[in-house]
């Protein structure tokens, strides 16, 4: 079951993808009914990133980076890649080399539940990650792996070609036939948000605007 | 025992709580004793903010943020809203929105031993949050908590009306009825330290500076 | 066995020194065969420092600063104090006090598998700490511990006198008897990847680069 | 996507998990590539339980068990229920008036990415379980979920009618479709391993019965 | 605020206590509104121990155990110790000395949220202990603390006199006012059980003995 | 410096190793000054066991046992195997099949700072290990790591050779030149316990026997 690599995936189109990333990782979660998100662990190695993406992903052995370079080879513009090692792992398995390769064919970032390193340099190239750790420890290139194949990354289910969102708040995965349904559902959001931020910031409260004091009175709140 | 909110609560005096804020956690925690702090897993969402605030407390189920809407009528202009969960949890509670409704009633920041979402418009926002996570994680309205009741946050117990101070290094809790004695400690303590500083800046060593060699000869320190 | 402060280590050369910290710690732990990093859960408090120098060690007890008092004495220019915590410990041993006083004697910086405060004044100072958590806590002066005496710090055996490297990546030791060997190692390692990046920004993959076909072929990777 | 319940789920045949069962984690995990392993905090609450069931699978807010009341009514004799927050939890949501439902509809264990209580009187009923945690800390029922929908539990994605096979090692779930082809793999690994244990419990060593001395001269092994 | 010892405390009644002891944690946790449970890390070092207890509570420095032999002076029959650091230990405080002593004065047990040492023997005595860790690490006797004073240990506020119970689903406590009031509770809860358990024994479903069938399908729940 | 094997090493009298394993983990650390400790987060798969024996060490890449096998050869009766993964890992490096072959050579256990498996059959046969954790993950053996050369495990330093006591306390190491001195102070430590314990039994209070009251007086301690 390992040592697999699909080269063709299908991806979402792109104008979707480039939409969800601007909506952010909150909102999107939010319009897909709350799921899909990515373990709290996966954290930027900088502030300020915000971006989506179609996944290549990799299967990795713990400490072994060798699918990255296979993985590289079938990226495309707008991708990222998501990797996730077969047991937990926080080895440095992607770093400045890497990155400028990955970057030189348009890929817009990565997320692995594992560590990456050269973060100062990954910074200055502007080349975003979301990872377990920052760790220089390296990784040898000596046991299969496969790309494109249905993973599990940080407690979340990600097939090839689905679209990540990925910013501050973390990583979260839209299926990739859902995702132009869950742009609409994120859109319709941000637009309704835009207007509740108007009004809370006027000072209405929550509980006036949400009509919620029935409902804790129903349920017993007291006021003391 | 849920389900209770209590409406009025006794304050510190704002010129207090100031002060306190000047001094920042690290001194009113020597200032008071060594005690007080939260645990260190409470870390800011950004770097740099430095607040003191009266608690207004929060107990709440995991993953249901219901009680801030309701906890955020009772602000008041230098509050700060600590939320503890019933339970070990990490969702995102609080964004932008919240804070938004929080900030309008001159709400100075958030502690909470959970998550927080839409951290990058909180730190457009210059509202500061001290939490266990950042976490996109969504949360329902089905469940009473209590508003204004003693918690224990992070460890450490407060009251509504204690005094909270929040800095870079992690946050403490000053009882209300404590606030003006623990200032005047801290302001000493200052004084004290901008002394020593100069001393030290220009080569004197600690060990002189405090006397300490007697005493560390005669615990048995042996040079080689 | 604690108690023993050893007045007199040999240091590496300076240029030597000076020369590692250039290279960083992912390039320096690679030439030395991949050993010698010290844990990922070692954070610096503000990025963007890269620094090296000789390790004046450190075993203390607990929550018990009192042995940085006598480090610091014997500090030189260029050196690195390295805290291990006789056990599992995240109190803040160390602050703006004792940095203005180890900074006046030319050291360049704090490793501690242990806490340390006042990390807004250490960031403006420019004095760097790579620590296990940022923590007010607040420590004694009460049990002797060791200085300069063999330790292992956060998994790491460090000795007085080996060089420390830290920087965004984390912290790693080498060897003092090694460091001139480690790095010619890393100096060629170096050069080499300038090479490499320029290839792979053109879009060389490393596939071929590296000439990885044939041998993943062999292991028996599956394109489909 | 929540407050869905599949009523009619497919099964593996009794028979296949039974026999799967008696392989035991480690060989099954073996036998279908070393896929399907549960995060490693997935801990049984006694030792000496070895079990093999059907997924029943529930996806639940955190802190609220109420999909376990509506699962319950769905479970066959041989079935194991999983259940996995929707966000990371440990609370109590399971204790023994659960179990006695359970286990009256022929349940055989429970396997849950949070936490399970009243262990001791699990533990005397010989119901058991695999948990994040033991926490006596309880649920409310306020909040849908959702029951036999595909889910991922503690990093592995499980369908409902999936195998699950649990014992000391851990926990590993095996894809409905492959269990009789895994169990065929299981079972010629277990005779395998029957004939190895003989010779090595004899003194030949592993390193001349899996012929290893060539290729690891070849990859540079050195005595000295 | 250090270094006071308060003699006499007030205790529950030890019929009230017993009584607590034999409902268990869960029972009475939930008699008592969900409150009052110390952190899931809270473990028994052995399976089988049920106690309750008046509290004899110690705030101690990290590894320092000086006050526990304060402390045991004060310890009366039906006591248990309960031990909360000033920052985050997990050194081994006690042993089978001072369990020898302990027990000697009619002391039921140890609730510690740091280490404990001598397991092997603290097993064979019957004494049990609720720890974060079990480490052969040694502790000082330098520095002082204090015994009989409020604590918040693993999260939860413990005033001296107040009841603990604990067992294999960690441990509770229940303020000293309220114990005869929340035992009234826990009993009236265990009656109801036994009937509940009963009825689920024989099949009846929790769905329909709690009625939740409508409230379900009013919240939206679809069976496919 | 990897793939290195280095055949003979030194190791203590076993006449000397076995009293130390008499003695246990607790006495022994104190013994030889509170030092020597593995972190606590080395437990025993079962409960009871307490060896000692002479450190056969292993550097392994992570996910790799590789090296296991090439350890096995050189094991003599009376050895103990001490792994340390060259990073974070907690793979099953150890099963049924090697612990057969190991203790076919007479060794007395394993301690490893990854996982281990089949816990079931090492519990039966009487094979102790201490590990980091219980994990089904299987390994490969693709890459060199060396034996018997000085590593770090679990933040100690082992040097082959070295003494290794284990027991339900967790791990503790005695440098091999050290071994006979460090016995006679923990033997002369265990028979001044006994006289301790008999007075401590008879409700002699550690205050009085460690003559404690004048030095607490002197700190400061005040009874309220």
């Amino acid at each position: 079951m390992t040592g697999i690599v699909v080269r063709t995936i299908e991806r979402a189109a792109l104008e979707v993808i480039d939409a969800l990333g601007q909506c952010g990782v909150a909102t999107v979660h939010e319009a897909q009914g709350r799921t899909g998100l990515l373990a709290s662990h996966m954290r930027p190695i900088y502030r300020g990133a915000r971006i989506a993406g179609s996944a290549v992903t990799i299967s990795a052995p713990p400490g072994d980076n060798w699918m990255i370079h296979v993985a590289i080879e079938l990226l495309q513009p707008g991708d990222i890649i998501v990797l996730a090692p077969t047991s937990p792992c926080e080895d440095g398995y992607f770093g400045d080399l890497l990155a400028t390769s990955a970057q030189a064919r348009g890929c817009r970032g990565l997320v692995i539940d594992a560590g990456c390193r050269d973060v100062r340099d990954l910074t200055e190239m502007a080349f975003p990650v979301w990872s377990k750790a920052i760790f220089a420890q390296g990784t040898v290139k000596n046991t299969l792996g496969s790309v494109n194949v249905p993973i599990v990354c940080a407690n979340a289910a990600v097939n090839p070609g689905d679209v990540i969102v990925a910013d501050d708040d973390g990583v979260c995965v839209v299926p990739r036939e859902k995702a132009a349904e869950v742009l609409a559902a994120a859109q319709a959001r941000e637009a309704n948000e835009g207007d509740k931020r108007t009004k809370l910031a006027a000072g209405v409260l929550g509980l006036d605007m949400y009509k919620m004091r029935e409902r804790l009175e129903k349920e017993g709140l007291k006021y003391v």
